[in-house]
């Protein structure tokens, strides 16, 4: 690893690993500094208690090379301890169920990320899989203030387009889109098009790039130089302030395996959404787990980027996003 | 209202009152710095939840003159702005049904203070209402230890006789009894026998003398010398380290009337276990509500007693013991 990797704050911003012992080593090895960890995808309230349950519990048993993360602070500290800093970051309102005073309540147990839809429809907004996206609902307007007031952030990766932009353009706080690949690069639903990333960077928003196979253009054949040149697809559409990592590394689930093929399920338990519980699908080549992290800055000083840049990338720019709405 | 009432910080270590502006405007003009609200007591998780959410509402709709308290320093902070610190502290730990995890969680919600049991057994203990009562048991200690860790305080006023003296040896940190009054004053179930209050005390606890009328000699004809006698009773027993005020004032629950009739009843739904949601009940003459907290103190100068003692009683021990459980 580079001095410049091994002295960054490094963020990962999404990941539905289930996380155990030798991940966290895996990710101190890698020298990641945070990961905001998003399993939750269509628990209901109970479920995303008993989440919240869980995750204290693990970071607790591995208090020794693990720490909960609530605050920017907290991550300074993960930082300077040597310790993995834990985010909980949902990939879902699910359980927030129809009441918006749980916001406060997930947020209070340390929730500080909330995708506002998974793939489907939930009576906040569309997800990308629904035929139709009517965009943000009534009720889906007090969401997000509601998300600001409490100072959730707000991510749209899995979000429909329109009730992306409607979401955007509502909130009074920037926004995230943690995981994500351009659309432009490779035409498929699951990416974005252009114009959801700049509006979601001209609010001061950032997007994480991908790692998901299936949205490169090299899918499973592809390696660390494809991740960094979807990176810079969106660095050159939206700027070096704007654009960071997120993963999307599901290990210890395996492909087929029971977690993924829920997963993929409306609400878990409805009709199979798309065939990725089951696929074969690779994460690139050199990034495919925590400890090649580095690989990544590898990649981008090789290219010439300017420390100042690889810093905001690597983690700078989330650091920014993340106390703009946590405070 | 005398300085000494107006400069110090006052404390209501219990009360069951549904909570309205009105109420806290009475609290205010009544000099209370900080009221521990206790109205959960048979609920499940959810409906604990529910609480929360409902308390963080109130809380937010009245914020020119009530503020949340999670710290002892929020107390302080209430003070100084002169609003209304508002504790969340349960009678019972049933939202926590049966699962140790969920202690966290509320504490992460606010809830600072819970009672081991409400009247009757748990799977923690036995309430005073029992008719046997085996003491603390086996997940009742893991529960202590797990309160312990999360930073709730203990306590024990509607706790068996054996219960309360197996809490007390159990528990690495002090407890209190928020609301309770001598048994050697009168020979009723709902009182305490000295040694419970001795026990607390050793241990670094405090006894709150409550406002009960069927546990004061006078019953409903007491009024506030009543009630500082009964006060003098439990100094003279544990000194005045040890010793402070749970009014258990319940305003805005008719008697009888639904809230209190459920109340009574094991659960809420089984069988009526006393006749307190119906009976008529009145609270000691000038101390009957919140505004008129100021005669207790002018009760306890009127005796002589020093400001030191009465600052400890008012609230000071409180605040000391709160600092040692909360950090």
């Amino acid at each position: 690893m580079t001095d410049l990797h091994g002295n960054s704050i490094v963020i990962d911003a999404l990941q539905c690993s289930a996380f155990d012992r030798d991940l966290l080593l895996a990710a101190q090895k890698g020298g990641v500094t945070a990961i905001s960890a998003a399993s939750v995808l269509w628990e209901n309230f109970r479920g995303g208690m008993d989440y919240v349950a869980g995750w204290n519990r693990l970071i607790d048993e591995n208090a020794d090379i693990a720490m909960k993360v609530r605050t920017v602070a907290d991550i300074h500290a993960a930082k300077a301890e040597g310790k993995v800093g834990m985010i909980m970051g949902w990939q879902n309102t699910s359980p927030v169920e129809d009441r918006l005073d749980y916001f406060r309540i997930f947020k209070d147990c340390g929730v500080g990320i909330m995708q506002l839809t998974y793939n489907t429809q939930n009576f906040f907004g569309a997800g990308y899989l629904e035929e139709r996206d009517s965009g943000l609902t009534g009720f889906g307007r007090e969401a997000v203030d509601e998300m600001g007031r409490s100072g959730i952030l707000i991510d749209l990766s899995h979000v429909g387009v329109q009730t992306s932009l409607d979401t955007i353009s509502a909130s009074d706080k920037p926004v995230a889109i943690t995981h994500c690949l351009p659309r432009a690069l490779r035409d498929v639903p699951r990416n974005k098009p252009d114009e959801v990333f700049q509006a979601c960077a001209e609010k001061g928003g950032v997007i994480g790039t991908s790692l998901f196979a299936p949205g490169l253009p090299a899918g499973n054949e592809a390696n660390v130089g494809s991740v960094i040149d979807a990176l810079e697809y969106t660095l050159d559409l939206v700027g070096e302030d704007h654009v960071a990592i997120g993963t999307d590394f599901s290990h210890n689930r395996p492909r087929p395996g029971p977690w993924l093929l829920w997963a993929n399920k409306d609400k878990g338990t409805g009709r199979t959404l798309t065939e990725f519980g089951s696929a074969k699908i690779s994460k690139p080549e050199g990034i495919r787990t925590n400890e090649e992290f580095p690989n990544l800055t590898a990649e981008m000083q090789s290219r010439g980027w300017s420390d100042e840049r690889i810093v905001k990338i690597l983690g700078g720019n989330w650091l920014r996003l993340l106390g703009d709405v946590w405070g």
